[in-house]
């Protein structure tokens, strides 16, 4: 199994579409790009063009060879969940297309996975990313911290994944990230990331 | 403004993708291709791809210029609605990507289009479609009929823009669309599809 080194973090959505790759190093994890791609337009099937393009542009420009998108089961009402449903198949399509392989995660965890409680707020989240990232400052946007803390996210699962074997005999990751268990991830110490 | 004479219309989904190409010709429609995509996959992310890659084919050997879409606000609960967006707008995105003009229709409305009663069931649907398009036998899936009533209803809209003049100065369908009133619509002579 090829040994996965950039990720591409994903925060979907139908106007404003978060994204971050990150590459895994020894003992670091490195920002490579961050930025939100705004999608104007009249019409939703314009605005998902746009953010198909800008994902391309993104992963041709970094080669990732895994994508992390944020997976959400709410929505306030139906509507609400078919735009964002409408969001989140164009941004795992734009991955899945060009090769990369796809991993979901829910919001909470990405929060625990960053910031220590599935509960962390948005600010939490940023500072986190920053930290982690030691970037000089803040993402711009919640959509980028998003995109980024994603990417973080997922990066930590495939080292915990590698360090314990699972996920290498060909077990998906989803199933692998199960088995890990919660007390295990948290005393993984942050030199591993 | 480009006559449109080939118009696409795509059921969409996560597993089974409906698709129908048709013509608009003199006096009649004219049903030039029509499908079902089947998604097999173990991930939505793969599903998505075969699904853009499938109607990207279709796009590629009709050359329409324009796609009815089904638009649906309904999900039992947020989780289908999620899937449904999901499934929704990669048909979208691979519609208007190809540069082809793209409006959503709701299902009643499409029932009512081509079958009369926005109540109508599947079998009704099927039956008029083989009739409207002058078939040999009914489509062979629900997918492939609902995707050929979704054409026949964006021609039967054109063509009343056209002739009323509406939709010509630019107007966008679907405020046409509102203007032109339901009775209006029903006593169009079947001829003029």
């Amino acid at each position: 199994m090829e040994t996965i080194t950039r990720i591409l973090g994903i925060d979907p959505g139908t106007r404003f579409v978060g994204y971050g790759v990150i590459e895994r190093r020894a003992n670091s994890l490195v920002c490579l790009d961050s930025g939100c791609i705004r999608a104007e337009g009249d019409s939703i099937a314009e605005r998902l063009v746009i953010i198909y393009r800008g994902l391309r542009e993104v992963i041709a420009r970094h080669s990732p060879q895994a994508a992390a998108v944020e997976t959400v089961f709410t929505g306030n009402n139906p509507k609400t969940a078919i735009a964002i449903g409408e969001g989140r198949g164009v941004a795992l399509l734009s991955a899945a297309e060009q090769g990369l392989s796809v991993q979901g995660y829910e919001p909470a965890l990405v929060k625990r996975a960053v910031a220590g409680s599935g509960r962390a707020g948005k600010d939490q989240v940023r500072d986190m990313v920053r930290v982690l990232l030691q970037l000089a400052e803040s993402p711009e946007t919640d959509h980028e911290s998003d995109a980024l803390a994603l990417a973080i996210t997922h990066a930590r699962h495939l080292t915990t994944a590698e360090r314990t074997g699972l996920g290498k005999s060909g077990l998906p990751l989803r199933r692998a990230k199960r088995q890990v268990p919660d007390f295990i991830l948290k005393q993984l110490p942050p030199g591993i990331l």
